[in-house]
């Protein structure tokens, strides 16, 4: 059995990023590749990293022919992503990887993008792709909402300890340092080589960060009242990586043993013996997520960090891994590569 | 006016600084470089760029006639340090870097260090040299003990707030982002440019970081009861810089206050404009540090941002103003380079 | 069909790029894994981020039981390997990833790597192990001697043009720009983060590159007549890749045409549009080279360059590529893996 | 004595580096800084790590009186620059940094810029400023034209050589690695972090980079016969430094001594010791040139490799260095300092 692909935004890293990981997977194969600013051109010339692939080249979004794709992959723009995926045909499936269906409420939406959302019955429509915490709801989805990658880490430390009430749930800090590429590939001055190597900075402070909002809505609706963590970004000079360090009060061994519990069947997230920490460079360019525990000296507080590969298992990755359940294929399949390193 | 200096352990990064320091210097003269694993060797075999200065050749320590010297600076390894300044003439004026004299009480020293002090009359004599906030002390000193690099981030972006009582002492994380020169020329497995390169991670998780003894010390005597803080270090792929990002809890708007005024006078300290947040990109290379405010989205809390270059301000430049200082010379003398960028 | 591996030196950089590829191979498993220093441990210990693989500890060489073993690779350092693998059963099939099989003439091995050979009949009997040029022959082997990761990238650009003399074989001038895993894990000064990021150097010069040797034997059996390359490796702040910039004297069009014919069934090679130059980041991670042909302005000459991963094709994919003809296997199984790009 | 400069394209990295290095001048003062882009911001909007310096804000070109400017440089872009500096005062003192005035033949500049040269009276009058070879016409000269930093590294490996005739003047190799500041600081995807970081390519290869139009200026200007090298540049992921490494027929020992002879007097030029080459990182932030010779092991063959900062002695160092000729100040004051590293 063999399921037909299309991937709008193919130009894009996460584009790069599904492609790279679906060339290797068995069960599927790219029909159409949609590029608009690129359409015409040939993968080898987008990225020639790709150019051993049997691929077609870049086409308009209006060139598909949706009739004989069984999944489309939207790694677009968000705006531009509601606006495509409300004009594509209604039974199609569909993992979008754009901000633009992971908050529920259009009013968190509008307060967070700064505009009216303009595909409603599709936002509503919408399942949260956070693969472990939705994997049923997934299944029977037609339309998926990749989550954000700062948002998936810091999840993936924090959801089941809030679930669970094992920590105080009004001091949350989470401090996550992530790697270039999560920016994309568009031209601005701050993602130059010569600004950012040999340097890093805090960005986004104060609770302005978009992803806040997919916290939000997340932690409240596991409490059932609303929790509000404090988060600061800062941008690594580093290609791919996401290191959320999460400050919580609560008992590290309890918490541990949650974390654990919680994700003991799960093939991607790995809890790591109590008082090891994780490394970006761990999991680079594979779909595993690693998490450590560590008291503090400081009774009843903790540090929880979580370490995953932001264009992987924070974007491309977890799309492919929602796909294969949309599909009813092997969540895991194309995904269980090594990670590269060094 | 011109004053001879020596400086032992000249074959490490901070020695290496130092030197580049004082090339600028115009009444100091380096009379004698010190570093017994390369004694006999000059000092372009040791550091090439530094061929163009005129300077003696490498030799041990017992080969230092140390009668002509004014001051000394002990670039060397912690334990070694304080063999050596035990051993010195007991009136040379002398800028310790290592670890050895910055904790007060030798119970203290045991306890972060693993071993008792083999120097303690010199302990005991030692001021510690947070130049902004032990001025006068150090302009009579004898001997000074540099601090740590972190310890000294993270003590510019709390000391004014934890002594004027603006926010809860109880309640204070230090997220520190630290570039590689920071753990010397060691090897070390995961200082290889393979294995660091591309990769960032936390260590030294939960409380066991020994620049912790000097944050214990000095917080609860500004507040004249214990504080203690959690604070977790992370290794980045960067040569040269430190990141602080603490969480506090107190008003933003008077946060920003409290540190302006702390800082108003003060030659190398620039605490930004309310919610500018500051990159370690900005001070490499130069004696700056800069320190942002920023109020977080809930209330009460906010997120003070310190940057500064770990071998200059945190380091052999820290060692040169609080040399200055003891020799009568200006504070700034050789520090008002601006920094490298790109 | 499943075939049983043992690796041995499994600690280095080149046994986990091993482990990488095999653990994606669908009719090899690994059975044992060799590391004397560091025999007892897991080898999630050792290489943190292939903790997800289900693979025995290491142990010492003595207490592996080659009896059920299939083939062996040998990632050990050279001199340390002739002694291993002359010791090993003489029937196992190996492939050497070692300096100490490449070199054909007792006496070429003795002037380049300064130590009588010990194991001189293995050497007579080790096939070269440049897979595109020898592949009938390691077919047919027992012992395969992997191939030098400079060594493999130079022949690639230069092999078909000596062979069929559409260069001048008195005037080629190979400069190599190779990152820094090719030096291995060793603890060297030079090989630090600090010492090698932001800054770049040629090293070896003038010809004493122990590579050289390699180059000399097999451009010299090409063309009958002894072949001496100018050859001038550069160490550059990267982690993988191996650029050849490569300056010759011929047609530029004949020698695109030649290479393409060359390599115009090759499943890893490709042979880029004439005047388009390839890049280290478009092979990152696979076992691809890409080979790219311009004219100079001055008429006759033409600069070649190749582009591969060091770790992959350079070294333990070009292993694993001669494994899988040794035991029959479809040549390119789990090999064909998309580069990682960004 | 002082005198007062204006810089015009104050927002470009040449122009931070020329702001970083003046601010250590004894006898500079910066009176305007013109940058039309950004014209209103103050220099800590447009460079941070300029913020402690006391300096006018950015203003249009049209704003700035230059009847009280001693000397003005020009960090515009090529094209732009002959523009402007033909509508400057006839009479004001300038070091133009662009490509636009580096060329004396206009059919050269028509043909390797593709456009009439626009202010030919001034290309005429412009001296060619590669200091250390025309310092005498400098000190008369002005207006001086900054080389290329490639450019310069190259002449400084080869100029004796070609001038002496110590060498094959119809064999010349120069394979140069440069580091992308170089490339300046607009916005092209090539430059961003995730595209360049972890990979390296040769660009302009064949013979197309403009640079070559220096070389065969100065080169045949020197032989008094055209003289054509070959000439591959490579973008490094670095952020200073230019390595070129050249390769020559001739005699090692003859071409070291000519090296060290032509360089004997110079504050900035350092041939190293027969044998030993130079790295980028001894030289970063310095005005510093670092050269090496080598013998190849094939008779008659040389490799000199040189090593300088790009934005230092590659533009903005030189560019300084020309204006203290020019003024009748120190060459070397405000360029003696030495070099960060790491």
């Amino acid at each position: 059995m063999s399921y037909n692909i299309a991937i709008l935004g193919a130009s894009g890293y996460t584009g790069a990023e599904l492609i790279r990981l679906i060339s290797g997977h068995s069960a599927m194969k790219i029909k159409a590749l949609g590029g608009n600013s690129k359409a015409g051109q040939s993968l080898a010339q987008v990225f020639p990293h790709l150019r051993h692939l049997d691929l077609p080249d870049l086409v308009t979004m209006e060139e598909i022919d949706f009739s004989g794709i069984d999944l489309c992959f939207c790694a677009l723009p968000h705006k531009t992503s509601q606006e495509v995926i409300a004009a594509l045909p209604q039974d199609l499936k569909i993992v979008d990887l754009s901000a633009d269906f992971r908050l529920r409420d259009p009013e968190d939406y509008a307060k967070w993008y700064g505009n009216e959302h303009a595909a409603l019955a599709q936002q509503q429509e919408a399942v949260y792709g956070l693969t472990e915490f939705y994997r049923e709801e997934i299944r029977r989805a037609r339309l998926v909402a990749g989550t954000g990658c700062n948002a998936a880490t810091g999840q993936y430390a924090l959801r089941p300890l809030v679930s669970e009430g094992v920590i105080d749930l009004d001091d949350i800090i989470l401090d996550l340092k992530c790697a270039v590429s999560g920016a994309g590939r568009s031209l601005k001055e701050n993602l130059l080589h010569a600004e950012l190597s040999e340097g890093y900075h805090a960005y986004a402070l104060g609770g302005t960060h978009r992803h806040l909002g997919e916290f939000d809505q997340e932690f409240s609706a596991l409490a059932g009242r609303p929790v509000k963590v404090q988060f600061t970004p800062h941008l690594i000079p580093a290609n791919r990586g996401i290191l959320a360090t999460t400050y919580v009060k609560g008992d590290a061994q309890v918490i541990h043993e949650t974390l654990e519990n919680a994700y003991s069947g799960e093939p991607f997230i790995a809890v790591l013996p109590f008082g090891e920490p994780p490394s970006t460079r761990h999991v680079r360019g594979s779909n595993y997520c690693h998490i450590g525990v560590v008291a503090d000296r400081l009774e009843g507080r903790a540090i929880v960090v979580a370490a995953l590969d932001n264009l992987t298992k924070g974007s491309s990755g977890q799309a492919l891994q929602n796909a294969n359940l949309m599909l009813g294929i092997d969540e895991t399949e194309a995904l269980t590569m090594a990670p590269l390193f060094p």
